[in-house]
């Protein structure tokens, strides 16, 4: 059983501020910083180019690939780390659509993060003629896999509403017509548990400076199932993934399994800090996490419509949301701004989404009803109402 | 006129190490770590989420490609950096190849880095059918341009020998057959003047990790023309490279000009080594560094061959060659475990090549001399035909 009280004293918050954007970008954990410094000043400067043999770095993907694997419920050594989301993204696509070979759509839905949809956009134009990017209602999603769909492309959790898709259920039909799956799990992986081996699913994609709290531009995750590992074709088909790097071969030999999934040199400075950020993550038991973020969001919930009347975006039934509540409100930037002001940090997202992470690690039922305070108190004041807040920023 | 004497003592190098494998992974700049450790403990841990805007994050990418571009003699604001090399090498094969519709020959060269070759071969496997990838030795690619080749990728210099192309000759022909040109600057940015510009060339890629010294998985670059900027059409269509990120549309509209080769969430501890490590560069003069350079060479070379039978593979002519010195042995491996035993830190190259870096910013006459003294001992007294140095590690 996790001791929620202890994992918030491992985050170094500034003082005075609420932060609900874990969904954004994760706090630091204190001891981030030292692990940092030891890979810059013992690993880097110490080592120097033999570092890549005496600390670890070429393993490193693989080794945090499977700490990363146990969160999403992923068969051991069939995760690996590198690039970012978006690069990720294209690979899981690449592959799976050479894998359905007689079909031609890609389906998703407008809940999806856009750039999962311009990745396939990208890779469409490289394409030989006739495949298709489908894009429909989130809960149209069902009725739309049909015999043409080659793979479906489905951010689990919608990065706006919280709503989430019953991946299991999905996974399920999505086979029975033939399909592949690729689970975008940007909004799932330290969200709540995730069950890619016991659903099926054929790959996973996702980002770790979010609920994994890995820091700015961290690397990115990607799972290829067992039975698709040795026949996936890497389309970024890097000196990393081949079968023997170091040979230095003039003809591409893609790795064995996951291995392939490698493209260029790993960024050994952010993967010193998620690996100190998954240091925290491998003592988490995922069902109890789900349990408290459920809780502290049914609170945060609760106490918001007591005292204002904010129309929730985010889907009441436990089983039909994530880790986050959204509210919206046709100035929600403004008021966000306003709220950030006071040191509750959530988001912004267009058009009119107040958007807080539910991050049980370092989030506990004071922060929850001083964000719901603060939260009411603006809208019943209106001090958002002022031009300082309504000028937009460059990053919302 | 820059002073390589008060350059050294800005790098942080072992006792006791004299470090020639600088164009594999350069140094750890002395004032890195505190760099690096202000990007996690003041901008991540104490601005959180705003820190994209209040640290600059978002402006990084295109603030430290500029900086490479002076090095490089590109326009400002046509350089921006992310990713890997090989994913930079993917991004500007996809985008010359849509700029010559016609064509469907990719022109490469054996010496070409063997991940060049990979991503061009990954590529291909996503087209249509009819494109080829056409691998010649390096003294043949001038006649091999032909009417056929929609573009060149070729490395500047040769990562094994040193040998280096005639930037100016290849791209003007390239230019006078039809042909596009991208290069690949891995051993040339930070090892001698390189100038886009003035040779016309198209789009040029590079890492950051070798002579620039931005440390481990640092974030590649990537250079496009003026001319080519506003047409070049992204292939990895990522959300940072969206014409308005934070729109969030659900259909992609390529940035403005170099923006549109940016993908995912750049890495910003990787940027603060980097933004460290190009301080040292915005001091230097290429030219005067260059000159050094060439000095340290022929005096190593001399060195070596006045004490040893060693075969130089690396181009006499200064002209025909980069920053690094190459020989030949056929137990190369093990003679370069023996050297690397005793503190001269090269690296070998599959299959014979011992493989020197010739880096002024922190090596001097006298690593020079202990180098090519410590290097002919070994090979005089046989030392290096020892079972524990001819045992293979994972990474040579």
């Amino acid at each position: 059983m996790t001791d929620f009280t202890a994992t918030k004293t491992l985050f170094d918050l500034p003082p005075g501020v609420t932060y609900l954007d874990g969904n954004s970008l994760g706090p630091l954990p204190r001891a981030t910083e030292a692990r940092v410094a030891r890979a810059v000043r013992e690993e880097w400067g110490g080592h120097l180019i033999s570092a890549w043999n005496a600390c670890g770095w070429m393993e490193m993907p693989r080794r945090l690939g499977d700490r990363i694997g146990r969160l999403i419920g992923a068969e051991p050594g069939h995760t690996v780390i590198g690039d970012t989301l978006s690069i990720k993204v294209f690979q899981a696509l690449a592959a799976a659509l050479k894998l359905n070979p007689e079909r031609r759509v890609i389906l998703s839905d407008t809940g999806n993060f856009p750039t999962d949809l311009y990745m396939a956009e990208g890779l469409l134009k490289l394409l030989p003629e006739g495949y298709e990017l489908r894009t429909v209602a989130p809960e149209d999603v069902a009725a739309h896999i049909t015999e043409e769909v080659a793979v479906t492309l489905i951010t689990e959790v919608d990065y706006r509403t919280g709503r989430r898709h019953d991946m299991a259920r999905l996974t399920e039909l999505a086979h029975a017509r033939g399909a592949l799956t690729i689970w975008d799990l940007a909004h799932s992986a330290g969200a709540f548990p995730v069950h890619m081996s016991d659903c099926h699913a054929d790959f996973a994609v996702g980002c770790t400076y979010k609920y994994l709290n890995a820091g700015p531009g961290a690397p990115a995750f990607i799972y290829v199932a067992p039975r698709h590992a040795d026949r996936a074709e890497p389309a970024l088909a890097g000196w990393m993934g081949h079968a023997a790097p170091f040979a230095f071969d003039l003809g591409y030999r893609a790795g064995e399994g996951i291995e392939r999934m490698r493209v260029g040199t790993p960024p050994v400075l952010q993967m010193a800090a998620l690996d100190s950020a998954l240091e925290i993550w491998d003592t988490v038991d995922l069902a109890a996490l789900r349990t408290r973020a459920l809780e502290l969001g049914d609170r945060f919930i609760a106490k918001v419509e007591a005292q204002t009347d904010l129309a929730l975006a985010t889907p009441r039934a436990p089983e039909d949301r994530g880790s986050q509540v959204s509210f919206r409100h046709p100035e929600g930037y403004a008021v966000m701004q306003a709220l950030i002001a006071e040191g509750v940090i959530g988001d912004f997202r267009a058009p009119d989404i107040l958007r807080f992470g539910i991050t049980p690690l370092y989030i506990d039922e004071a922060d929850i009803d001083h964000a719901a305070d603060t939260l009411a108190r603006i809208l019943a004041t209106g001090t958002w109402d002022r031009p300082e807040f309504k000028a937009r920023k460059a990053v919302t």
